[in-house]
């Protein structure tokens, strides 16, 4: 079965020494997050994760969700009273606002949580991930009534979130929906309709569901200007604020499907059902778009997670299993072989893995930590660059990271040989999982499209032009360092391929769109890669600093960033060339079939 | 439900246009394969295919394999009846020689229904596939009586095979292997121990079970060169050849796994079992190795197999679901959206796979059909050349088909958006079922080293001189051939990658054998590329001929050959360069580490 560490010693690293935390004490929740109590609450969590979280996970996907007859869900054993603990330890609400219930700590902690949560447990993970998603939702975008009835109960855990989009006919074009919500006299709706997909729609593990809802005003305009949202409680809430009698809202159905399976995948069945109008009418697309980036962070994140569980495990196999002997002649003469972390192209599986997850983990902390400026900065100035740069990164991120997270689930299963392909050894359980991520919240290629249709052009390309002077300057910074020679030249290469890939869009893209919907992939895993390679070179220059400066018992562990961010230059950088090559082929050969010649 | 469509039109085209079938006229056995007769054939076997076992496929995945208290193992419904007809139409011994009541036919055919069968039904394929693997080995090593008693039962359908290598401890490396055989005074052998992970190793598709085993006799020499083979049948066949009493061996377990569940996967417990060596004492490996080829060429077409079903449903629902509008404006204004097949992404993806598909299936036929000219052929010369070939492809064929027959059902299982995760579309079990062919006979990174480490240096490079010299002929033939221009030169910048590599493999791996350990995947990769893009030109080449004729009704299709070649080279190919460069990276950082650092 598998095991888990959350990474608390790299965070911690990523924090202090390559992002220069003290940096941002000015923020409000910063100041009571020393890097002291960050360590020891991300220790906390991470113990939680290890130890309740980690061995549910089997459990989760072998018995999954049951429906009932009734509509009721029962969430698979071991659930209700960890994600009572969960609420408990106030892990939802940790970086909500102090007058929600939260407690105000920095958003990118929430983030590193969501990694060890996802690595732990990722169908319970999204329990809360959805609950935290509907909150930010209700903040933004709620009155102060809905705020004081549904937020406090969500911080607390006591009630969950759910976010309903998705219908049998629309899921990327949500300009198709159905879903009816007729006025009513006394200011609420009845909304109408069938939504599936819905995770976390009806279980058992707290009291009261809040569902968020788009549907479409009677007699509104057709298309994506029509819809509103709604939100709309399993439980109708009684004027103490409990719980009330059942709303017209029932789970039809739960999706059997590849993996998750101890999160619950919904049909929602919307009868007439009771709902309130969150934010301006018409404008529910807008509302819900708000808080996608922070949605598709968090599905980045998963994507991160399994790739270090998966990791994890790998690197524990490959130490363990003796198969074969070292090319170079026995490593461990007295066994009867060497353990299979002698062979190169194990080796090269795990360093592959490696040196995505500890370079994607830095971006993580770094984007959320824009976020945390954009929400949280006094100078509106400072907010605006941070949130191009969560804007611009966001696609980046949920789908690069979400792609290679199985990419690298499915290598780590390879370590296993024959036994990766059991259910046994959890490796498979990894793979299923994480195949969900590339799909929901939008899927990559439409990632793709949002940032090369949308976000490049934004502003006048202001966002972009600003993360290449970043990266610019921050070359030119280094320029004189010797010891950073390795890995800024390589970086240089590979952002002059991704400028001219944005030159060649700029100029073609106008003109003829489909050479953007043609290049729109290749384009976001050629930024990955340049972030990725510009997150190495931070990580590298700080674990050099620290080695000069004699840091004695991190000797192994900071050469190891050295020798990772290396392999990083040498065998994944290399891809932006062929990223580049594909992309200037323009979309010729791709868009010339006539549909029925497929 | 997925729904599934031979590709005969396709296979004609490459065996008779490309590959020319008359050429091989004088081998044995395909004086009867007119193509008319191949085609009636093929048309057959995809009826069977696409009728029988295609609605059989879910059937099997949901309903499994069962186990009894008492070791027997049921098979899903409708398995049973399929098998029998399957073995009533002669195609389990459609290509085995007639003495032993097989129907001659060329190898080549049979590597095509192969394609079919794994397209519909790959874990009832393997039921096949594995009989067919113990009939060679049997015909190749075993004894006049051995064949008599086994072969005819097996090219028949009532017997079945099996390959028992793997043990708890050992898979890859078999020098590990604990089995042990013990002589007995008339000429049999006893044979005691564990085998894991053996394929059809107990079902109730056949009256016997004819188990391949390796064990080591005793007092054998320890390591690969003191393991034997032997015939151990599950019921003792009696003197008229029926099957008689039950032999000392039992299906202990079977497998709970990721996908093929139609395939029992069992444990062997072998109990003092009763079995018959097969061809000469401590050389089994090497019987072993003599049928390894054709297995491996096997599960090579399992990954094109899975990629070409996947691709057919994917493309099915991208005309069918309606979702957003072109991006050069509305394709179909009267429906509510236009097809996902208008986005260019969704375009990409197919024709990647695509792309794929037809040149591996160019590649699959090219060199099955050198495998005929190896067991066929009158000319030693002809039979070397074309057994050099087999030997270096195979590896190729059986790594970089199956790792891109399984991502390429990943891209299918996409296109489905969230309706691919769903277990309904049937797309995720294509996924889950396409994943083993990475592992079995042989995992990619074995595959990788048997390239680099044994089929490169092998008889002093004369294999892979002949594959450049024939690629090198090729491509100055058609110098001239301006239609041919966009295949011919990226063809031409991706052999020179591939001869760098193969140079710089042979300059730094003599000395540093980890260089060519860290470069093997990449290497394959390349070498896979090289060889599709072969297989490209020679298609876009027959396709020109072809439409210069004016082929009238076969001009949408010729068509689609010219770009979807072109769509190869430019958006496929372009990765050689990435390779090389990773390559030539060396082994530095992939060693570095110290275990420990992991």
């Amino acid at each position: 079965m598998p095991t888990y560490k959350a990474p608390v010693d790299d965070v911690m690293f990523l924090i202090e020494d390559v992002f220069h935390l003290e940096r941002y004490a000015n923020l409000p929740g910063f100041a009571d997050a020393s890097p002291d109590v960050i360590a020891a609450v991300l220790g906390e969590a991470g113990k939680f994760c290890e130890q309740v979280l980690t061995p549910l996970n089997r459990i989760g996907d072998r018995d999954g969700c049951r429906r009932h007859d009734d509509g009721r869900v029962t969430t698979p054993p071991g659930f209700r009273e960890a994600f009572r603990d969960l609420a408990a330890g106030g892990w939802i609400g940790m970086s909500a606002p102090v007058e929600f219930g939260g407690q105000g700590l920095p958003g990118m902690m929430t983030e590193i949580v969501l990694e060890f949560l996802g690595s732990a447990n990722m169908a319970f993970a999204m329990y809360a991930g959805l609950t935290q998603g509907a909150i930010a939702a209700l903040i933004a975008h709620g009155s102060a009534e809905q705020k004081a009835i549904y937020v406090p109960k969500m911080v607390g855990g006591q009630w969950t979130g759910t976010m309903n989009l998705t219908e049998p006919h629309c899921g990327t074009d949500l300009g198709l929906l159905r879903t009816k919500a007729v006025a009513q006299a006394d200011g609420h709706y009845t909304i109408t309709g069938t939504k599936i997909f819905i995770s976390a729609g009806e279980h058992d593990l707290s009291d009261n569901i809040v569902h968020l809802v788009l549907a479409r005003i009677e007699g509104a305009p057709a298309g994506v200007k029509g819809i509103s949202l709604f939100v709309v409680p399993k439980l109708l809430p009684n004027p103490d604020g409990a719980p009330g009698r059942p709303n017209s809202v029932s789970c039809g159905a739960i999706e059997e499907k590849m993996g998750i399976h101890g999160n619950s995948t919904c049909v929602m069945n919307f009868d007439g059902a009771i709902g309130w109008l969150v934010g301006e009418p018409h404008r529910g697309l807008n509302a819900m778009f708000t808080m996608m980036n922070s949605a598709r962070l968090g599905v980045g994140v998963q994507g991160l997670a399994i790739s270090e569980v998966a990791y994890q495990n790998a690197v524990t196999y490959a130490k363990e299993r003796l198969q074969g002997r070292a090319l170079t002649g026995p490593k461990y003469p007295q066994q009867p072989a060497d353990p299979i972390i002698v062979h190169p192209d194990i080796r090269r599986t795990l360093m592959t893995i490696r040196a995505f997850n500890e370079a994607a983990r830095a971006l993580i902390v770094y984007t959320a930590l824009q976020h945390d400026v954009a929400q949280r900065a006094d100078d509106a100035r400072a907010r605006q660059a941070a949130d191009d740069f969560m804007g611009l990164l966001t696609p980046v991120i949920k789908g690069v990271f979400t792609d290679t997270g199985f990419a690298n689930a499915v290598m780590a299963q390879q370590i296993y040989g024959g036994h990766g392909y059991v259910t046994e050894s959890g490796m498979e359980q990894f793979v299923r999982d994480a195949r969900i991520a590339m799909i929901y919240e939008g899927a990559n290629g439409i990632q793709a499209l949002d940032l090369v249709g949308r976000k490049l052009a934004k502003d006048g390309g202001r966002a972009v032009s600003a993360f290449f002077q970043e990266v610019e300057a921050y070359l030119a910074e280094q320029a004189g360092n010797e010891t950073m020679t390795p890995y800024v030249g390589p970086l240089r290469e590979a952002l002059t391929h991704l400028q001219q890939a944005t030159m060649w869009l700029a100029r073609n893209a106008p003109a003829s769109p489909d050479h953007a919907g043609a290049g729109a992939s290749d384009y976001m895993h050629l930024f990955g890669l340049v972030a990725l390679g510009y997150m190495w070179c931070r990580m590298a220059e700080a674990a050099g600093r620290k080695l000069k400066a004699g840091a004695e018992g991190l000797k192994v562990r900071l050469n190891a960033k050295l020798v990772t961010g290396r392999f990083f230059m040498e065998r994944l950088l290399p891809e932006t060339g062929a990223q580049l090559a594909r992309l200037k082929a323009g979309a010729a050969s791709t868009m010339e079939l006539p549909a029925e010649a497929f």
